[in-house]
């Protein structure tokens, strides 16, 4: 166990290869995890049985599922009417932000987070951005995150008053996903529990083709690592 | 009618003093107003019903009045156990951070405009912040302002790609509440229909004595104006 003062962590869970990779981390460098997920209109909404079971799984002391009006957000193909974009090549993907981006969602869930943690009394949160495998999302990018960090200690009460410093940690932000795999298999991590497609069928199977499943499927074998998802 | 480009704005309307001035002022400014309300389990949630009524009556083209599942926040006078503190002289008051702090709450407030604006495709975001009468509440200083509009333009997909600017427009922050009150007289606002009180009687009397009706009651009194609040 470390023996930092701030020994608390609030972890952005989804159920999804990144998030319960940081968990894996964050218990690795022996941080007390609190979990926080979203419902929020989503079509995979399957992921949040696997963040609960992998919240459980994983050691987390306390896991906050909230709910935010899906009406909210409005205009992404994970929320609205918009179809999902399915067998794209990563040249596609690569080429400007893709119809699956939310509006502001990692500014909201980080700022949930931001709440959680003040309550919490710890400066430290964790999210699994990545600003490579990214799909083009502006909210995964390091200024961005650089810029909310800036923002979030201005913004509350005990990081103001000097009691708590809030860190955004990011410690996939430059892996590729072959690369968080490999790091979670060695922190022993069971990616079996874990939910990615963007447009899963209803008994949760995976759809293969979305740009969620083929960045998984192509992570997997670049990491030389047989895949355990279940596609339709 | 202003002629700018972008002629949209979300209003944060919570139907207070300040928020009804902003909507005064966005509407005199020629601006399409688009309203935002948040249910937050509030003690004074007999503010929304206040804040729908300003929005019919002063023409907001849409109002959105979104749920925040109250287990988000804690440990404020606001939402949770804690008792309002009452006849606090302005001394007290501005003695550091009060009990009536909710965690990260404008910043979520922010998160979900940024939201609203960008499926509105418009940049423009009036709050009704004031660093002046502010109750000592770090997020309503124009530190944080500007570094939460410097990270709204690097999370969102139109400002990443130059379609809109996010402005956060505070047109109150350096003004008494006075001058606020006599701002919206001038513009024809009837503060009648205004709600401040952090724990009104269930009739939605304003109890007279917490720190938002003192402030209320000073306001009307420095504005030489009639203060039309019914107080228990």
């Amino acid at each position: 166990m470390n023996k930092r003062a701030d020994n608390r962590a609030v972890v952005l869970l989804s159920g999804g290869i990144d998030s319960t990779t940081i968990l894996a981390i964050a218990r690795k460098e022996g941080y007390e995890t609190y979990g926080l997920s979203f419902r929020y209109g989503q079509r995979h909404i399957v992921e949040i049985a696997a963040a609960r079971k992998i919240g459980r799984l994983m050691g987390l002391q306390r896991h906050l599922i909230t709910t935010i009006d899906e009406h909210s957000f409005g205009g992404s193909a994970l929320t609205g009417e918009i179809a999902v974009p399915k067998s794209r090549s990563l040249e596609e993907m690569s080429k400007g932000i893709p119809v699956t981006y939310v509006p502001a969602r990692n500014t909201i869930f980080l700022s949930y987070a931001l709440a959680f943690a003040e309550v919490l009394n710890t400066g430290n949160i964790f999210i699994g951005v990545n600003a490579i495998d990214y799909s083009g999302y502006p909210d995964c990018r390091p200024e961005y995150i650089a810029a909310y960090e800036r923002m979030a200690n201005l913004a509350i009460k005990a990081a103001v008053e000097g009691k708590i410093k809030i860190s955004i940690m990011v410690p996939l932000i430059n892996m590729t996903k072959a690369e968080i795999i490999k790091t979670g298999m060695a922190l022993g991590v069971d990616y079996g529990l874990t939910h990615s497609c963007y447009d899963p069928e209803s008994d949760g199977r995976a759809c293969g083709s979305c740009d969620s499943c083929l960045l998984r499927k192509k992570g997997f074998q670049e990491a030389g690592i047989a895949d355990p998802t279940k596609y339709f």
